[in-house]
């Protein structure tokens, strides 16, 4: 268990730990006490009716959410909607690696989990916690849209309605082998240990390298050409790079990070249909909205637009924006307005 | 000075070490004494008009083009070109870290070298050697497209055809950092301390680290969608990367590689006209044929394009190909029809 500042109330405001006791986990592991950092905004009607599940994404929590996405003039309204966003297995703030005050499963001895683990601890959490059976919406990005992927195909009766952004139902082995690399980033510096480091700060240099991989993948050709980071305030590529990007992956914790990766690289909905993708997108009732960002070099369009033709029902919605996979953070002024359209028509489509 | 087996005329067939003296260098340094590995195919016209310069890319050497680009049946045919292909400075046979037994440049002592060092060191040896002025055409992929449009700029009474195939003119700052995270690989490897290995074996992890760089970069999502290393032979996508991938780059001198991608990372026409790309493009009087390939991650067919348009006369090619930027190795079967028809339509047109 290592103490990092990052992951504390300070920095994420207005979660709770909440226990859902011992997580069996698909690949063998078990969590002997899973908590989940959760924050809700809003109320839960009296049917039950208005809830909605956010996911959250690869070293991401529900602060992006908290700050970007939710509020008053958003789709995702406290006033209408009772918003439920649990922070994944494995981020610093959920049950994580070097967060967990159980020693036999800390640091290097985390357990592999998988995003169907996180999906089945979500849905004990929402049912037991808030008595909530049906969602009218689960929505995430990148490892989100896994997670939203997975419930839709895993509890359809569930999920009325479903937004991956900026993600896949079956990752890409491009993307898998991009991940790696960002792996390899971490296992490569001595610091590391094989996972047995006493602070993040002695990772440091595998974390720059780490972040440098998300400057080139994570944005677009067009955002280092067009100098958007100009317009988040800086007035170099290389002041960005160590006053945005470097900064926010190095105060992040290598194990954390590690065990989102191993979760990433094998998200699939596919293992619920014997490996058939076609067969398991069938499986979705939900009135699916896929919605890919048309710069995103990893989740590229191509492969969001095949998957959405496997969904009965789906649309394709096209975000553009030129930060490429990173304009999740809707640092642009042209995404949320996209993001909130997408969503607002959702939310007011029949659905169930 | 390192003796490495790859860098050998039993890997690399049939060229020749020519000196071509000291050799000035835009960044201050000096080669007293710069060799040029060259190749050439064909006879030399009593007119001296049938020349055809070939530039090398990153890692590369003459000998792919051998493979792959030259022969009876390809526009660049030997029985009526004289085909002159001269490796570049740093990549392994030209005079490169490694491989100078001049101590005072070799290993981490090697000076800077630009893409315009090597364009003056190649119309030295032109001129001094083979009595050449004017070229038919300069053709190159990737740096070898950088070296091209050096060439068309810096002398453009000298170039009647160009021929950049999937590359820039300047290099773009999306570049700069994806080839910086590749000598991330190389710098951040114990094993190359500073620069002063004894054997490129000292460096394999970083060198296997910068093969799989090329993995996600260098391909494209398609290639590994369609599993299309299964047409090169491999069973998996695990014995394509250590049989193939790995192999090709940690057989590789690290030295030399870093010295190729400085020059990579600073290839930019408009040195010429103090920073304006436009007025340095527009000094180009060659027949241009733009070829970027719509696949490539990192050479995207818009900057290629937004190049061209600068050029007067100048034509875009796109080739199609899956395999992205490295379908330069002309493995799939219609990348060299498609090169042999933009190449013998440019040879075609009238010029100078």
């Amino acid at each position: 268990m290592i103490d990092n500042p990052y992951y504390s109330p300070q920095v994420h405001e207005d979660y709770r730990l909440i226990s859902i006791g011992r997580l069996e986990l698909e690949e063998g592991g078990v969590l002997p006490d899973c908590q989940l950092a959760v924050r809700t905004w809003g109320t839960l009607s009296p049917d039950r009716d208005n809830a909605i599940l956010i996911t959250t994404w690869y070293s991401g929590t529900h602060q992006v959410w908290a700050d970007a996405y939710i509020g008053a003039g958003h789709a995702l309204d406290p006033e209408r909607y009772f918003l439920v966003a649990v922070n994944q297995i494995g981020n610093g703030l959920s049950t994580s690696p070097h967060n967990t005050p159980d020693d036999s499963i800390s640091m290097s001895r985390f357990p592999k989990v998988r995003i169907g683990d996180d999906v089945v601890a979500q849905e004990r959490l929402l049912r037991e916690h808030f008595g909530i059976d049906r969602l009218a919406l689960v929505v995430g990005g990148s490892m989100g849209a896994q997670q939203t992927y997975e419930w839709a195909v895993r509890f359809p009766d569930k999920v009325l309605r479903a937004a991956p952004i900026a993600g896949t139902a079956q990752n890409t082995p491009h993307d898998f082998l991009f991940t790696e690399t960002l792996n390899e980033q971490i296992w490569s510096d001595p610091g590391w240990n094989g996972g047995e480091y006493t602070s993040n700060t002695e990772v440091a240099d595998g974390l720059t390298r780490h972040a440098h991989l998300w400057g080139t993948m994570g944005f677009s050709t067009e955002f280092w050409k067009q100098e958007k980071w100009r317009a988040l305030g800086f007035g170099s590529r290389e002041a960005f790079l160590t006053g945005f990007l470097e900064p926010y992956f190095t105060t992040m914790d290598p194990n954390d990070l590690l065990a989102m990766a191993w979760k990433w690289q094998r998200g699939d909905v596919a293992r619920h249909a014997d490996g058939d993708l076609a067969a398991a997108l069938s499986r979705i009732t939900a009135v699916t909205y896929v919605m890919p960002i048309d710069e995103d070099m990893f989740f590229p369009v191509r492969d969001c637009a095949a998957e959405q033709l496997l969904i009965p029902g789906s649309q394709l919605r096209v975000v553009t924006d030129e930060h490429g996979h990173l304009g999740l953070f809707a640092v642009d002024p042209g995404f949320m307005p996209q993001i909130d359209r997408h969503l607002a028509e959702l939310l007011e489509t029949p659905a169930g």
